[in-house]
């Protein structure tokens, strides 16, 4: 920033937040998509997102927007990526900051039952999206993909004591391929993320399997 | 986004882009900082940064900075995280979108030789920073140091033959801890990225030891 600025030399612009806000539905990764009531793009499918204002931090504004637009509150939301393409918003330049949550399919029971504009996508049937948002849910996607394998991302979805199928079946929606399962097993008590509690499943299970846990953070 | 926006009813706004361009260099990394010829904070040490024009795209705007303010060309640049608290700038509102780059500190030399306003500074002796860079350099330095354990990183600043000591001492260097040689090397071995060329490192060494490379990409 070596040059000085002067504002009124600048054409407008604005910073939204969007929110991916995403969970696993019958088996598959699904997104919560709001049908804009406006235009540009009135009556399209789009993430949940808003203006950030003038005297609010980032994190701030996405937890609006989520109380908001979600209807959910203090939901542990994480910087994902910021989208500024000039062409991206047909009104002016816009950059966004898009956010991220992977929520228990439960959390979003409400909102969605609450508000007709909202829907929960699979992200194999997205149906089209306004501005740019399908890039911004297939980078979500990539990077939710990519921390499976070494970042304790599952569990956000998962009872806290749950057997391995359970744990399997979420990395399997996540990733959207079937996994080997001895070998899935393997790697996931070598993460080292989790122990057996000696407890077993109830329900009637005709061979209960072994409830395991998240292991309390060592240090 | 379900209000109509009048760009006039809202003060102003910018977008900047600031580079975090980190290297190691006598076995600490450091970043490097360019001194600020212009108000605010004028004589400060702060990242290279600039304005993101607004015809241009955020990574394009990187670039452009990379080789205007600190004469680099085609770095790989990824983009790190957005800073956006309402105060961290003193003229406006300013949403900055921090780049990050690990560089060879051979490539920093010819910058850093052509131009006395930037110098490369250790991270545990920053001088005072202007704005939030600190912030934003303890930010980047957090994830550099994370990924370090999942991610090949550290290859960058090696040469494409290396000596397992030699991966040990920027690992040690980026970590800023010492780390036990067995297991750093099992760990290493255990990761897939690297395999033995079976050649030796040259330069009349008492008992040189083997190069490594990064193994080709599977699939």
């Amino acid at each position: 920033m070596s040059q000085s600025y002067d504002p009124g030399a600048f054409p407008p612009l604005a910073v939204t937040v969007d929110l991916v806000l995403m969970t696993v539905q019958n088996g598959h990764l699904a997104v919560l998509l709001q049908r804009r009531s406006e235009a540009p793009h009135k009556d399209e499918w789009a993430l949940p997102g808003g203006f950030v204002g003038i005297d609010e931090s980032l994190d701030d504004a996405a937890q609006r927007i989520l109380a908001d637009k979600a209807g959910l509150k203090d939901a542990w939301l994480e910087q994902l990526y910021s989208f500024g393409d000039p062409g991206r918003d047909p009104r002016m330049r816009i950059v966004t900051i898009a956010y991220f949550a992977l929520l228990p399919a439960a959390e979003l029971s409400a909102p969605l039952a609450a508000r007709s504009d909202l829907m929960l996508a699979p992200l194999d049937t997205l149906p089209p999206l306004a501005f740019d948002h399908r890039t911004i849910i297939d980078h979500a996607a990539t990077r939710l993909r990519g921390k499976l394998d070494y970042a304790p991302v599952a569990f956000a979805l998962l009872p806290p004591r749950f057997t391995l199928r359970a744990l399997q079946d979420v990395h399997e929606a996540i990733l959207g391929i079937s996994l080997n399962k001895p070998a899935f097993r393997r790697r996931m008590i070598d993460t080292g993320w989790i122990e057996g509690t000696g407890e077993k499943e109830s329900g009637g299970a005709f061979r209960p399997a072994e409830l395991y846990r998240v292991k309390p953070r060592a240090s």
